[in-house]
């Protein structure tokens, strides 16, 4: 009989501890999503992005959706990087084909401080609804991925109001006036935890906070504006008894120079984008943390050989050493055909166990 | 006297050569550009940038602008990074506020047996005569650089038609048939070394290779697809009478990690983005070229001291060694203030001559 708290496939779980597990486990950021025909029919139920994220109901049908279809080692909770600003009152939407947008963006020192850390059982509790129905319809399956943007990313957006290829705005802000670019961190960073802490109580197991523009800033930027927030986060969660244990994964893409780094703020796991080898990045982390990644999302529309020779030139990479999380080094893409994934975690699981026989 | 053919400001190749010179020299990659109220009236009356890209007078104009305003060590021709596969039968157009799009992208073996090195004294004809009319009008003032997408980045937007975010166009190309992607990217390689040969004899001083989405490449791919056929680009110009002892820089954005490799090609200059320390890129390129960079363009949106302190930053990162060539680590943006490159380019010159005073 298993416990009812330990999911029954644990590999996720023991490979962010470093330990030993059958085989390497596989999870696919942005699994849930466009490329999965029952996605775009439940999204077209739902009417928009924000109504389908919004909704426990469709979110939990969403989440397990790709468990349905491939043997995947985790499930991660359905729904954006950019809650808590929308929760924060700015008003968050997707048009249709474009990114994110903010309807008040945030732009000077009277709207920084009209921010408070949301309600978790308020703006937010519907995230909240969406995990613990999550875990109940999970029945412990596999381990359940809570997350957040990380306080940089955020700023990134509720300065910008969008996308953007450089957020200039807000680097703008961070050089002229960086007492108030500190004030919006801070109080997003302290959000953040706040979030991730009620993500754990409602039954995630793993927290991951995705720092997706990290890598725009230079190196002392990055320490000052996006690590040192993340770093806050980290503390934050160890310090509180409902995520005390949990192991928190932080990924920031375009930082393959700041994996030394990113490993000393005390997270379980770093996410790795595929321009950075993964033999390189476990001496940069020095067996600190567990390393999740790092296959270039676009070997997904080559053949099923070419995927499987890359799945294993990852592995390969990473050697026969405990602590790999295989996942793509950055979300799927809509046009991907599900048969690839589908090659992508057989063969992850195959090889995983090919290369502990070894 | 001068001599008619050493330009009479030649702290740009000196540092290049890696020799001292009086300060540091800077240009500015896309110093002709947007930003300029003198450029929009231009292009304005060019209709296009096409038309202003492909007439030799007005070409011209824009590219001695940015020379007449601030204290810059070097012109660089007006010019699109793209001009090759126009040249080849693409059809090359931008729509307003759009980037690059190809009339008839390359996407099968038929596309790509079709295309031939274009004539440089035919199709690409414009380019030498605005090199040949632009290094008259600057009376050996400053060097001149003449360059060219890399072969990678111009299969980029070939292959797609279009820009992208992540060209898995090309990318699947690349992984399910691997001979078909080397055949353009040979054939792509050989014009550009072509081209940069016409342009070293039409005038230019200084040969650079934009490699804008190098970056978008795992570490195997990158040295497979982008920086071999870079190398072999620079082989070229060591073998040609015309540019053998020409100075050759490669700028790959995003590749942190590849520098080393980059240096070891025979080029004379490495472009660094803002997210390298120039100190760790020194030590990375150990002595072997000069290196160019790399303020974040982002910071020309900030105060005039800052911009001041952020350019003593770099200048103090790289130290008092010969061999630095100030720039932005990418392209300057449209909405900079004209002022602020002028405190940029002043404060290099100020802080160059403190710093070898020391």
């Amino acid at each position: 009989m298993t416990m009812p708290d330990l999911p029954t496939n644990d590999r996720f779980l023991r490979a962010l501890r470093r330990e030993p597990a059958d085989t390497t486990p596989i999870w696919v950021m942005r699994q849930a999503g466009r490329y999965l025909p029952e996605y775009r029919a439940t999204r077209e139920r739902a009417g928009s992005f924000m109504a389908l994220a919004q909704n426990p109901e469709y979110a939990c049908e969403v989440t397990l959706q790709p468990l349905q279809r491939f043997d995947l080692d985790a499930a991660i909770l359905f729904s954006d990087i950019l809650t808590i600003p929308d929760a924060m009152g700015l008003g968050l939407s997707f048009a249709a084909g474009e990114g994110p947008q903010f309807d008040r963006p945030v732009r000077n020192a009277a709207d920084i401080a009209r921010l408070a850390v949301p309600d978790m059982d308020g703006e937010l509790r519907y995230v909240m609804d969406a995990l613990r129905l999550i875990r109940r319809e999970l029945r412990n399956r596999v381990p359940l991925i809570g997350f957040s943007g990380s306080p940089w990313t955020l700023a990134c957006y509720m300065v910008e109001g969008q996308g953007s290829k450089d957020f200039a705005t807000l680097k703008a802000m961070c050089w002229n006036q960086p007492k108030l670019a500190h004030r919006l961190l801070d109080t997003l960073a302290r959000a953040v935890a706040t979030y991730l802490i009620a993500q754990a109580a409602a039954g995630a197991q793993v927290l991951m906070v995705f720092d997706t523009w990290g890598g725009l800033l230079g190196p002392a930027p990055f320490r000052e504006f996006s690590l040192r927030y993340m770093a806050q986060i980290v503390a934050h969660l160890q310090a509180d008894s409902a995520s005390r244990e949990m192991p928190v994964i932080l990924f920031s893409k375009g930082a393959a120079t700041h994996l030394a780094a990113l490993a000393d703020t005390g997270c379980g796991g770093l996410g790795v984008d595929w321009t950075v080898d993964l033999a390189d990045a476990r001496v940069a982390v020095n067996g600190k943390v567990a390393l999740q990644g790092n296959l270039d999302p676009a070997i997904l529309r080559a053949s099923p050989e070419v995927i499987r020779r890359e799945v294993r030139a990852v592995m390969d990479s990473y050697g026969n050493h405990p602590g790999h999380v295989f996942n793509l080094g950055h979300g799927i893409t809509p046009e991907v055909d599900p048969e690839h994934v589908k090659v992508l975690v057989d063969e992850v699981h195959a090889y995983g166990r090919r290369l502990r026989e070894q």
